[in-house]
């Protein structure tokens, strides 16, 4: 007999089916037993007027006879007639999966995590992410975006930057890629318009619910724009379609955490730094301190006001200070004291960060030079500026923080499969 | 005006236009000047009568006249009147990109990789690349797999295996994944299938053509098999279908290479390891070493028996040595000797391994003491086999290898953006 998935039950309705799948919970009453059974496809009742050997946690196949039940939350339920264990648990769960929340907390949630993901509210979490790949993938397509995978191991640590982890290669050492920033450029080169989904390595020792040493970036990078708006439209273009699919395709998951998605305006509000500070400031009284651009107070007040005053769980901030963005941000022209780059906030927390990218060479030497930064290792990368860049522009998403936003996870780490901080190695 | 692309150009015929682009190729002849323009989506000349300033390599933007032109080899081209220098080249290119081929040595080739990449013929082969990501994707999703993505920096040298990156992690060493292994057995407990595209890392000090220290890897694993022949019915399903999106959508960067893409037959031959190294002592009177499963000498007979015999460019080989394969490799029921893992060659060379995995812990710790591996930082992995595992099984395959294969490239280096080998880091 040929194996069916739990969502194809309707489709044979009355008729003898094989199932296979993990015994999520079950219920003896002596002469009646239920067991729920769970696949990748969805759960199902199946009940038995005879006792069965299987335990909670049993991977089992079952036949039976698929039926209509009303009362059951499911719409189906299977009359069992056999049911055979295929692999049986051989040490108790160390909690119920069964129970509507795991109630653990992070730490335990982490440390069980081989076990915690088999519960149904966390499996939600990570078929969002699921779809919310596909999405990305689907759409960036659909923009005209070549999909590339540049490398992780660097041959020096570059942007300028501290916070790299170090890896010895060889007999040289090596760095491992914080983003695709210097690649995706070059390709801008190559295809004009480039996407990567891949990994980003940042040595930063956080301990917040919103930052993790490995993460998943969603970056892109587009030639031939105007200014640094275009790349902004097409983000705001992306979100929205990519929200599109994931309220399609995800509602079960979303209901699952009783989450309706949020709205993407046609165009997220758009507010410039200085001005959202100045607007923090008057409306919520709250002063965001000078040396830095904004706090995660900030943040969330920019958010509030975004939804406040366009209704909007979106809100792009632009023109930070050139004195906070890497050197290849392009400057404003109007003032060169602010940048052509951008933060998109979601519900109050960055999401994402672009700009526009110098695109000539003498510009960039000299911006380099301006930020003390020496050129050692990064030739290849500031040599293609010699070959006619056109103005170019990208973003980088992270992909966790917009699950976990999209949620309204307490940490980020909940919404990565195996995350890894400074003290969590292992699982 | 609004910018139109290179492949829109036939819905605009005698129309004005503005294209942009990089200029490819130009010949000027005093009072007529012809400019090859390069996008993202294709190419077209362009006829100015009288002198421009463009030099080739340029960046620019042109306004004209869109119309049919059946001497050229576009089928159209466009009656320049206006350009403008969008960003222009302060340096001149090392090598005429305009050319059909650039001839250079392969050490050349990737010295100058930012620019040897704008070639079209380098070009063709990372758009068929992006086609390839695009086609296991969305094959992998209509097989109902569910995309994952594990971390990359792990807690220990796993899989017994030396060949690890180390990396300082804090006040930890850390290791580089070689393969996604442990998490994708992991993730078969949550959601039965599940695949996954990221880098993989081997610090292995090869010198070949088929070997490079990162690479691509489109991993995948499935729960609920019923023998390791499921394994191989899925995965000779996904290339098939896999090459079929390839050949329809990647046909003009075939043709760019003068490649007919090869037929996946519904059943790939299949054949056990011992059968083969028979054959091909027969056969082609070479006798593979006895201490080596298979040398590369032996694939390529392999591959050229399954095509003499069977006119297939594809072969499984099956019933690898146990001694040969990991831990985790379910030794065969018949011969305990050999193993249910299986590599699958393609023109003669592998490009994917996989097996059925042990999911019975007592049988797993106990083949690890076989093979004298300690479980030392493993406790995370091997715990979950207390935990029912359903028998299951998988494959890596490697992309770079596949595209290489595909377009009968000299090395796998040619079929990746920025390769990294014992010598390169750079770019």
């Amino acid at each position: 007999m040929e194996r069916i998935l739990i969502d194809q039950i309707q489709e044979n309705d009355g008729k003898k089916v094989l199932i296979k799948g993990r015994v999520l919970n079950m219920r003896n009453l002596g002469n009646i037993v239920f067991l729920i059974i769970q696949d990748y496809t969805g759960a199902i009742q199946v009940v038995f007027d005879k006792n069965t050997e299987a335990k909670t946690g049993d991977a089992v196949a079952i036949e039976g006879t698929a039926k209509k039940e009303i009362r059951s939350k499911y719409g189906f339920e299977i009359q069992g007639e056999k049911l055979e264990i295929v692999s049986n648990i051989t040490e108790d769960l160390p909690f119920d999966l069964a129970k509507n929340d795991l109630n653990l907390n992070l730490s335990t949630l982490l440390d069980y995590r081989t076990l915690s993901l088999r519960h149904p509210k966390v499996q939600a979490i990570f078929k969002l992410y699921d779809i919310l790949l596909k999405g990305y993938e689907i759409t960036m397509r659909e923009e005209k975006f070549t999909e590339i995978k540049t490398p992780k191991i660097l041959g020096a640590a570059t942007e300028g930057g501290a916070n790299f982890f170090k890896v010895k290669y060889f007999d040289k050492e090596a760095a491992l890629a914080q983003s695709p920033q210097f690649y995706k450029q070059i390709m801008v080169g190559v295809f004009e318009r480039v996407f990567e989904i891949g990994p980003a390595f940042r040595a930063e020792p956080h301990f917040t619910t919103r930052h993790v040493n490995e993460y998943i970036s969603l970056d892109a990078e587009a030639g031939f724009i105007k200014d640094f708006y275009d790349v902004v439209d097409i983000l705001n273009r992306v979100i929205k379609k990519v929200f599109s699919i994931i309220e399609k395709e995800g509602k079960q998951y979303l209901d699952t955490h009783n989450i309706k998605i949020s709205e993407v305006p046609d165009q997220i509000p758009r507010v410039k730094l200085a001005e959202i500070k100045k607007i923090i400031k008057e409306k919520y009284n709250y002063s965001i301190p000078e040396a830095i651009d904004i706090d995660p107070e900030g943040e969330r007040l920019a958010g509030k006001y975004a939804k406040e005053n366009f209704n909007s769980d979106f809100i792009f901030i632009t023109h930070y200070p050139w004195s906070e963005k890497p050197f290849y941000t392009m400057p404003c022209e109007e003032n060169p004291e602010e940048t052509c780059g951008f933060d998109l906030l979601f519900k109050g927390l960055e999401i994402a960060t672009g700009s526009q990218r110098i695109h000539a060479y003498k510009q960039l030497i000299e911006n380099m030079e301006k930020k003390k930064i020496k050129p050692n290792g990064m030739e290849f990368y500031l040599d293609i500026f010699k070959y006619a860049m056109p103005p170019h522009g990208g973003w980088g998403i992270g992909s966790e923080r917009l699950i976990q936003q999209i949620l309204e996870l307490g940490s980020i780490k909940e919404a990565i499969l195996f995350p890894r901080d400074v003290k969590r190695l292992v699982p």
